[in-house]
């Protein structure tokens, strides 16, 4: 009995999803869901791109947690536009819970929404937020053989974002390894090393958002 | 129509790990559920663990992933009984699931049982698997508000495990406020701090593990 209900809850998404998709796509609106473990850096990455993207594009954020306004509070410090979704234990978030908080958001002139999904490697990944892509964070201080061990959102994403990489000399993690696991799963992922702490990488990172952004504007 | 599913996949979730608890009860088998993110640091706590007290205690490991058997192999090698559960993409371990690790075990003379979850902080909370205890355990790389973020598991844990210490210079986390947060929301819970690298805070750890077992073996 459970599978079709299941089911039901997956096409209903859908559904939505591509409402949302349609919504974001007559304002040429870049949409990226950003996921990952908790911690790996989802938010210090958006602090950092808010910062210093300001100036060159209009965003906005779409904060996914169980509790709290935490992250949705450290957006709205940089000056962006953020709303919070707290799911109240929810595991993910879904295409309704991002078609309401795109009610509350200004998307006049916007160029790139940030869908920040609940940390979580698993749940987030089944279901359709009506995004453009998926981004994939992994922090370097969880191990090289998590795409390997997580594979569907390395395998979905159209980039993977491996953070913390100020922290390489004191953990153990093979880049190359995990590049290796990552694009074999997926072989046209684009791979960023980078540290939002020191900055290093960041400038990769900001260039294929203007490369996506302008695909984006010019219907590609 | 989904709410009534779910409440009855979790009543049979329930019924089975009571059945799964009285097997480990006749055995006084201490049972702890190891719940944290992708990355925490699990196994490698199962591994220095099992590599310490081997000579103490007769230990097993129930390792749950999406995919691979990488963590039974590494939890192997250390001479301990490993039986390795893939949940094809499921976003935690059940308690059927468990059962029927079980059957693959040689229970007889058997000290403690760890279950190795998903590395998941939202769904594996939500599904008793027989066990004891469950143990929430957080890496210092993931931030300290994930207490506050995640609050079920640090209210239904017994102990909370504060891992990967050796990596405090060079990140920004707050033992206080983290310690602070767990306490409020358990009062009764237990904190360690530890690295399974440096193997600092280990004692304590495997002290309060002689403890539980004591208490178990005496029905406490």
């Amino acid at each position: 009995m459970q599978i079709p209900v299941i089911r039901n809850v997956l096409e209903a998404n859908e559904k939505k999803a591509e409402q949302v998709r349609a919504r974001l796509r007559s304002g040429r609106i870049l949409a990226l869901n950003l996921i990952s473990s908790p911690g790996a850096g989802k938010t210090s990455l958006l602090e950092r791109t808010l910062r210093d993207l300001g100036g060159t594009f209009r965003m906005a954020v779409i904060e996914g947690d169980l509790q709290t306004t935490n992250d949705a509070e450290r957006v709205a410090a940089t000056g962006a536009q953020a709303v919070q979704i707290n799911t109240e234990g929810g595991c993910h978030l879904n295409s309704d819970m991002v078609s309401q908080a795109l009610d509350k958001l200004d998307l006049n002139g916007l160029d790139i929404l940030f869908i920040e999904n609940v940390g979580n490697l698993v749940c987030p990944v089944e279901f359709d937020c009506g995004e453009d892509a998926k981004l994939a964070l992994l922090s370097v201080a969880e191990g090289d053989d998590k795409p390997e061990k997580y594979p569907l959102l390395f395998n979905l994403a159209k980039a993977m974002v491996l953070n913390k990489t100020d922290l390489l000399p004191y953990v153990s993690f093979d880049l190359a390894r995990a590049r290796a696991f990552a694009s074999k799963l997926n072989k046209d992922l684009r791979i960023f090393e980078l540290s939002c702490r020191s900055g290093q990488g960041l400038d990769a990172w900001y260039a294929w958002l203007a490369e996506e952004r302008a695909g984006k504007l010019h219907g590609r």
